[in-house]
Parts: structure tokens; C-alpha cells; sequence
């Protein structure tokens, strides 16, 4: 028997009773039993298919399937179950959209699969307060839906149509960040299921002031914990007013020096721009391609902004000047609606463009952060290891932020290509973290960086976290193997 | 003996054996003397007028002084320190400039006092990256002053020329938060000696980025933590363009709900107002009355505006107009610098001004923080509380924030006074709560506020942040009887 098999059945875990296909080992009939009690037949499923579908994010980790998942409908359906769980030292893996990048849902010591989707309220909207709670099934598109006619939005934008509460479990940000902050700057308080079932508002219940000094900062402590601490089924977030006229531009340069240049310059000029998004040559010839699009082929920026009609002249024009003054293109411009989001459609299908240069390959997208100093070194070093290590790369990045992504595309056949994929994320992060930068900038450290981490905090660092998982999940039950 | 006496000797401490006069428990002598190896003979002191001027801060909460003051110049000597008092059982309290307002700093079982001020390198300015790091001796005020030249500016502003790590272990915020945030937002790193002496630096050594995804966000539970969790050594920062344009104006309303109606629609309409100060009727009296000012007695706000000569025009423009609609009077403006000095004096003498409204008395500055559309009620029901309970508490508030603080101004030597203040604060606290707000915006728990903030957190909270402390404090050194 192996050493997994055996740590499982010390777990109370037995060979799967549900199907003689089945070749893992699977929980006990009667904690399947009790589960259903809780949430009635038609909210859990053990059929295979539905495991798989839950045991792999967007990452290339391998599927590691849930031995059942259960759709609970409410927080005190919530609670029961994770009592049950803790009580039979069964893991708990809470899954959103499964949009992650970093295998955060992979259930690599098996257990329950909570699904959150069907917790879907929108609750407490209070415009004058620019606030509003959210169940886990809400989306980041279904809430600005919702909210679009109180003249509020909600700006964090990573790209997938992501779960807001699996957002804040993962410290999501993406193309706004610049702007209005990450999830970390726009979640007020968060309701969460601790392991053994308690329930705790992070901020006190139902509170969402703008700030306070009330004792240690919970809130912040769930953010970006990635299911390791407790399960998050309540946001509170921090609305933003609808800007009264938008514009954004594409603007070339000769060099990724120029464009970063560009960038510290409209930052330290106090521009407030929204957008600043950074596409090396690969990744637009990429866009160009999948788009139908004619862009010079050459690092470049996508730039929106946000104000007033008046404002936005004079935040374009200072930016204007700026850009020119380091070479860069006149300005395409994109004022209606239509044309932004054929622009912004081109940017957050870089993705799609990225594994369209490979017909039928894999994609995998890395991300790093480093002070913006630091940006065009390491792009120019991180483009000459692509080309050296014969792999396929398109770099795209929220460069106000100094944080840029590759999106790998390999064949995932070729078991040469995908070692040199990994030892290229590897060298790519370490670099980051020579430049006094994070390994990662949005996307987690999930399974695949945590060694990474270890290497980011140093040693007390670690040990600070583990003893702080170890407190607040004693039983190590909470998406176990990730992150610590 | 006393309960507290035993506890003290149990702990390893005697009667004190400096002074004859002294009558508390002191340190053993070879604590001391250790102490003194590490610091040299000319940064400790137990003399009684230097431990009382370290047992308390700017607070009514009586004098506590430590048994001894250290002056550590750097964080080795912190470090080792520390592992003496941990070794030996000893408290720790980390004492900045002492500007507190809950008693943070009072040494109430005894112990070490870390005065920090002769650690005040500033290091590792960097524009680009709008980044720099401080030790704990550097005030808000002489780190402007230092990097003025650079074209960035730290504008977290709570009145007081604190330390910048003191404000960090404090949470502090201030007038400009509803613009650039609070020091939550603004700390991008830390360096902390735990307990036990071991060193950690909150994001990893010397990184500085500006986002990141990586573990647990061990900077956001040091910052507010107020000095229960760690000493914190350095902080790094994020600094801000100096604004091109700065434009202050005074506008007063017939009604604080007419203040606090343009306050909620200057934000939605996405005016990036830079501070939004709330003054009540008694409070613009007292102003009047310090700084030979005639302001119209009335609710006022104190508004200012940062931006592009341009972006100004249309920024106050706006304003204007949604003041005007809620019968605001016309601006009277402060243009230059030396007008917008006076202005900003006047708002930052606010707790002098209330002072004299009743010469010889002592003020107590206490604070709340409310959703904006609660502000109204609260401070209208606050008012008629202040009245009918005969005592004085001019209002002024960060009404952008929802915060805002009654300086309570009141004779010691009447006890009957001393004791309605206390349960008038205690009353503003539970109606901030209960109107889903927090006990303290920006002043922290320090030993007033803990039976609060167990009311404001719940039960679940408040064994949440007891198991943190008891994780990284297990002996309860770190400034003992604070927040939990």
C-alpha cells in the first residue's frame, strides 16, 4: 500500500464505494450521507466527471479529483459540513469559477469540493455608502450588471469572469490595479467558515466602514490566503463611481525601455490613468493575428482613462507628451464603446492569441512583479532566456504596477519542452526575486511555488506563516498542500 | 503583597534597586546591566522623570512607567535585546514619539521600554519605484523635508509629527486617507523583531513591489497591531507625486446632513478630493475663537484639492456646484501657500483650540468611524448626547472617511466629569457600532477600547486575534494588556 493510501485510511478513508471503476481511494458511504443530509440529493455528486471537472484549474497542474463535491446553498449549510469534515479529518477544498493559474483547487490529499456558485445573492447594494455585499457565486460581470444603474462599479478586473469571493481568496487584480487597487485595497469585511465550522466576520458582522483601527487586520489575513485558512462565503467590497468619460489609446515604441520610461513618467506626473498595459512584439504580432488587427509589431502600450470630458483632454495630452518624448507612436485611439472593447477584447484575449501561434498546445501563464525600475531588465534578460530555451513566450503585463506575465505555450507531449517550461518559470521568478520583486504579482503560489515562497520571505517569513496556518487550521484541512 | 507584585516576582522582578524613592517593582539589576552591555551606558536610563515620560502618551489614561528606557541604534541591538527580555520573562513596549491617543505606550505589568528615535537612517530612496524605507526615528515631517527634491511626497497626515513606524503600528490615517489611504495602504514592507529576537521582514528582505500574491499578508497584520505583535525596525513606503496644483477652500452649511450630503456626491461624481475635513458648529466656534479667524459659526467643511492647474478649475467647479445645490455658502478660498498654511493650521489646532475653550482643562481626543450615510445621524444624536450629558466635545472629522473624533475637554479634578466623559465615549462607540461601524477609525485599542472591540469583532473575532497573538507572543511580552 502506499504511503498516500495509508495516511488515507488512517483519515477514516476507505476504497470508493460509489463505483467498482473507481480506482482511488474514496471517503467513508457515511460521511457522503451526512453531507447529503445537509444539502438534499440534488447538491452533491461523486459521478467522476463532475470530480475531474473540480480537480483542475486553468493551470497545467495535473487533475486531482475531489472524492465527492457538494453545492451547499446557505452559510449555515456551509458550517454543518465543515464541522463534519473537521470532525472526520476529511480536507476541504473551496472552488469558485475554477478560472485560478496556479492548481489552487486541486485536491491532492482528496476530501469535499465545496462549489460556491449556487450561493449566488447580491445583498445590502448602498450607493451613498459605495458598498456592497456578495454570496460566492457572484461574478465580477454579473455584479457590474447588477449595479450598473446605481452609478457604481466594482474595478478589479483579472480578466476571467472569476467569482468574487474566490478573487479575494486568491488577492486577484489584473488591468486596473494601477488605479483602483487589487482585491487586497476593495474587500471591507468577509464572512468565512473556519475549519471547525465557526462562523467569523472578519471585520465584525455586517460592518463596512471605510476604515478602522479596531485590532489585527483579519480581513487582509483572508485575502489572498487561497482556501488555506477558511471558506469564504460573504464579501463586502468597496464600490467606485462610473467615470463620467472613458478613452483609451495604443501607443509603439522603439524599445521596452521607452514604453517603461513612459510609464514611471505619466505615474510621477500624477496622471491618474486606469489602464497601462504593456504587450511586448511577440504578444501583439500574437494579437494582431487572432484579432484581425494591424498593430506595428513592437512593444507597446494599451492605455485608458478615466475622468471627466474636461480632464480627460488634459490627462491625455500630458501623457501625449510624454510618450513622444520617448519615441513613442502617435496615439490609436479607441473613444467609443465599440472601439475599447475591440481594443480591451484584443488584450484580455491574449490568452486565446498567445496558444493560437501553436495550434493545439497548452498554455500556461506565469506572472512576477518587480519594482518598475526594474521592468525593462528584466524583460530584455526574460526574452533572451525565451529565445535561448527554444520556448514560446508572449510577454503582457500591468507595467504601472511592474508586474508582467508569459504566457507559455508548449506541446504538452513533448516532456522536454514542458521541463523547459518549468525550469524557465523557475529562473523567471528567482529572477524576480533577485530584483527585490515577489514570484508572484496576482496569480498565487497555489502548488507550483511554493518552494518559490520559501525563497521570497526567507526563512522567519515561512515559519510565520506555517505557524499561523497551524493555528487557525490545526487539522491541516483546509486546501491542504497549497501555499504553506 | 499584591496580586500584580506577585505576579511581578514570580516574573523575576524585585523591589527596585535605583532609587530609595521609588516604590514600584523594578527589574532585576543584572537584567539591567545586560540591557546596558548591548546599548552602551549613555542609551538606557531608569531614572523615574525619563520612565515617566515613557509611561504614558497624549491620552487621560494615568502614567505607567517602564522600569527602564533603552535607546537601541539598530535592529541587532533590538534583536538581542529582546531575546533578554524574552529569556528572562521581561515585558516589551515600543515607544515612538508618544503622540498616541488610547495608551498604547503606558508599561502597565512593567518592563523594557524600546525608545526608537536614535534609529533614523532614511534609506533606499528610489523615485522611480516611488519608494523609500525609514527607521523608527524618522517623523512623517522630516521625511517630507527629506525627499521634497524628489518630487514625492508620504501623505498619511494624522496632525501629529509621528514616527512613520510608530503610525504603522498604529494604523494611522488622517485628513488625506480619503484620497491616498491610510497606512494600510501606503506600507509596502516591514522589518519587525518578534519576541523571541528573531528577525522577520513582513514581505521578505529589502523587496519592494508594489503588489504581490505570494502566502499570507504578514505586513497588513503588523500594521495596526500596535506594537503587540513585534517591534517594528524599518518601514517601507510608498510614496506619491507631488501634486502640481494644491487649492484649499472653506464652505459652511445650514445642517450637517447638507455637509455630509456634499461629501457623499463630491465622491460619486468621482472628484479625486484630496481632504474633506467636517467641522461642527462649536468646533469652527473654538477655531475662531485660537486662531483670530471668523469663520460663520456653523457646520463647515475645509476642503482641498490636489491636481493639474487645470484639473484644479474643474475640480473645484463641480465642488461648487454640488455645495451650492445643498445650500452651501460660497468658498472662501485659500489659494497660496502661506493662506492654505493658515487654513490647515487652524484645522491641525483643532485639539489646542478646543483646549481653550476651557483654560486649564485636559482634552481626550476619541474617535469612530460610521458607513457615510450613517454620518448625519450619528453626529446629530452625538450633539444632543453631548448636551444633555452638560459636557464639551467640539467635532471634527475625515467626513470623506466616515470618521470623525469629539475632543472632549474636561477639569480631572472633577471626578463626576471625569466619569460622564467616559460613559459619553463609551455610548458615541456603541451607536457608531450599531450603526454598523467600528469603535476607533484611526486611534487604535491601545487599553481603552478592548471591551469595545470584543463588541465590534464577536466572539469568533476576538478568539481569532487571541489565538494570533498567543501564536506570535506566547509569553505576552509584546506590550501587554493592549487591543486583546
Amino acid at each position: 500500500m502506499s504511503l498516500q493510501a495509508a495516511a488515507r485510511i488512517k483519515r477514516g478513508l476507505t476504497y470508493c464505494v460509489n463505483s467498482w471503476t473507481c480506482r482511488t481511494y474514496c471517503m467513508k458511504k457515511e460521511i457522503i450521507d451526512g453531507l447529503r443530509t445537509v444539502v438534499g440529493e440534488s447538491n452533491i455528486s461523486t459521478a467522476m466527471a463532475v470530480r475531474e471537472q473540480h480537480g483542475r484549474d486553468e493551470s497545467m497542474h495535473s487533475c486531482r479529483p475531489p472524492d465527492v463535491v457538494v453545492w451547499p446553498q446557505s452559510v449555515d449549510q456551509v458550517s454543518k459540513m465543515a464541522e463534519m469534515c473537521y470532525s472526520n479529518n476529511v480536507p476541504i477544498i473551496p472552488f469558485g469559477t475554477g478560472t485560478g493559474l496556479e492548481g489552487g483547487v486541486s485536491a491532492v490529499m482528496g476530501g469535499v469540493c465545496f462549489n460556491m456558485t449556487r450561493m449566488d445573492r447580491i445583498l445590502n447594494l448602498n450607493a451613498e455608502d459605495f458598498h456592497v455585499t456578495v454570496e460566492p457565486g457572484v461574478t465580477r460581470k454579473s455584479l457590474n450588471n447588477y449595479i450598473r444603474d446605481s452609478g457604481l462599479w466594482f474595478p478589479v478586473d483579472p480578466g476571467a469572469d472569476a467569482s468574487l469571493c474566490g478573487m479575494a481568496a486568491t488577492g486577484a487584480s489584473g488591468t486596473n490595479a494601477v488605479r483602483y487597487g487589487t482585491m487586497r485595497e476593495n474587500v471591507i469585511n468577509l464572512e468565512v467558515v473556519l475549519p471547525d465550522g465557526r462562523i467569523l466576520n472578519t471585520a465584525g458582522k455586517d460592518r463596512r466602514f471605510r476604515k478602522t483601527a479596531a485590532g489585527y487586520n483579519l480581513t487582509s489575513m483572508f485575502v489572498g490566503s487561497e482556501g488555506t485558512l477558511g471558506l469564504i462565503t460573504k464579501a463586502s467590497l468597496r464600490l467606485h463611481g462610473i467615470p463620467e468619460a472613458t478613452v483609451a489609446a495604443v501607443c509603439a515604441f522603439p524599445s521596452v525601455q521607452a514604453a517603461v520610461d513612459s510609464t514611471v513618467q505619466i505615474l510621477q506626473c500624477g496622471v491618474p490613468i486606469a489602464r497601462i498595459e504593456f504587450l511586448d512584439d511577440v504578444m501583439i504580432d500574437a494579437c494582431n493575428k487572432f484579432n484581425g488587427l494591424n498593430y506595428p509589431v513592437l512593444p507597446t502600450l494599451f492605455l485608458e482613462f478615466h475622468g471627466t470630458e474636461n480632464g480627460l483632454k488634459e490627462q491625455v495630452q500630458q501623457t501625449e507628451e510624454i510618450t513622444q518624448m520617448n519615441g513613442g507612436s502617435d496615439f490609436t485611439w479607441a473613444k467609443d464603446q465599440e472601439e475599447r472593447n475591440k481594443l480591451w477584447t484584443a488584450r484580455h484575449n491574449a490568452w486565446y492569441a498567445a496558444l493560437a501561434l501553436r495550434p493545439g498546445s497548452r498554455g500556461y501563464s506565469t506572472d512576477v512583479c518587480v519594482p518598475i525600475s526594474k521592468l525593462p531588465e528584466i524583460i530584455v534578460e526574460t526574452k533572451k532566456d525565451l529565445t535561448e530555451s527554444h520556448l514560446t513566450g508572449p510577454i503582457a503585463g500591468h507595467v504601472g504596477d511592474g508586474n508582467f506575465h508569459c504566457i507559455m505555450v508548449m506541446n504538452l507531449a513533448d516532456k522536454n519542452e514542458v521541463s523547459r517550461v518549468k525550469e524557465f518559470t523557475n529562473r523567471l521568478a528567482r529572477r524576480a526575486l533577485a530584483m527585490n520583486g515577489t514570484c508572484t504579482g496576482e496569480h498565487g503560489i497555489g502548488l507550483g511555488k511554493r518552494k518559490l515562497l520559501e525563497e521570497e520571505v526567507g526563512e522567519v517569513g515561512i515559519e510565520t506563516m506555517k505557524q499561523i496556518k497551524a493555528t487557525l487550521d490545526p487539522k491541516n484541512l483546509m486546501n491542504p498542500g497549497k501555499v504553506v
